[in-house]
């Protein structure tokens, strides 16, 4: 079976029978689903609540791509990210590309590319993360919400994947981005430029 | 600024001043941390705690890659992904890969490499899945989980790169294994063959 069919799935999927909210955060929304299996039995499923969220990857004239340092408290490290964050309530996605471009790296970009959804746990979380890419860069001045603190910087793409390869780099959804930059980068996959 | 250092970094580190448990599902669990910024202001951080976890990409012996179709219910359809399963209590990384290799799929292994760790959602989420190639493979009987449905099948590498870039696959830990499989496929990467 070879051919991707996500509409009808009786013998996989999972329907929903209850639902209830086991948790409401100032960030974090969990709920618990009581679901009928395929085999008629019923289970429990349990998940985060997600916004969804963006990601850019910023190339500059020079062909270096845009990247940040910022600590991610669960894990207590610095990781090195591509530009991210999430939507606003009702936040059209390529509107938060260039707001969140634009707050955490100071740079507006003339051309935007769409390159897709990517989900990114989806075991426990209804996340769903925009992938942008994004020419033309002009420099300015960055916009940080208060609270948050992360370094700027850049590097070559053949950097990153060095530091993905040696294990400097291991957070998934830079990961993903870079599966993208170097298949663009080699001219095997396209995106259509805005 | 173009060197990876996690290990001191003042501007950006956050530090713990009150820990409480949010949420202890069947599932999920999650904390809401007090933190000490940069600044030396004080915020909150939420996150789940999580296990860990491994995902294997398998190598049959014709070239093809064994992967999954499951449904995912936070996402409400299913997904293809390459095989992967949560650590057990104290579980060692490469004993969980086997073990989860051999109930999803029946596949034992007779050669295996590591790759090394990523982490999946690192804004709220532990999560760290440790990430393995298995060769030399010999099909058996899976062992699945009750409540667990899920189809196994084959592709071609450049299958799934092209089920990638169309918007097929984009489940982010199967994209970042991807970035893997490409780099090793054309030899750019290694991998330390056990």
């Amino acid at each position: 079976m070879n051919r991707p069919s996500h509409l009808t799935d009786p013998h996989l999927r999972e329907e929903m029978v209850d639902s209830q909210e086991l948790l409401r955060g100032s960030f974090l929304t969990a709920r618990r689903d009581t679901v009928r299996l395929p085999d008629g039995s019923l289970g429990q499923r349990e998940y985060v609540c997600h916004p969804g969220a963006v990601v850019v990857v910023a190339e500059r004239d020079d062909g270096q791509l845009v990247v940040e340092r910022q600590w991610r408290y669960p894990l207590a490290r610095a990781f090195i990210e591509f530009p991210a964050g999430k939507l606003d309530a009702g936040e059209d996605p390529a509107a938060c590309a260039r707001r969140e471009l634009l707050e955490e790296t100071g740079y507006s970009a003339g051309r935007w590319a769409y390159a897709g959804p990517v989900h990114l746990a989806i075991a426990y979380s209804t996340e769903v993360i925009h992938l942008f890419f994004a020419r033309d860069l002009r420099a300015g001045e960055r916009k940080l919400d208060p609270g948050e603190f992360l370094e700027v910087f850049s590097a070559d793409l053949d950097q990153l994947l060095q530091w993905a390869r040696d294990g400097h780099l291991t957070d998934a959804k830079t990961l993903f981005c870079l599966l993208w930059a170097q298949n663009v980068r080699s001219g095997l996959w396209s995106l259509d430029w805005r």
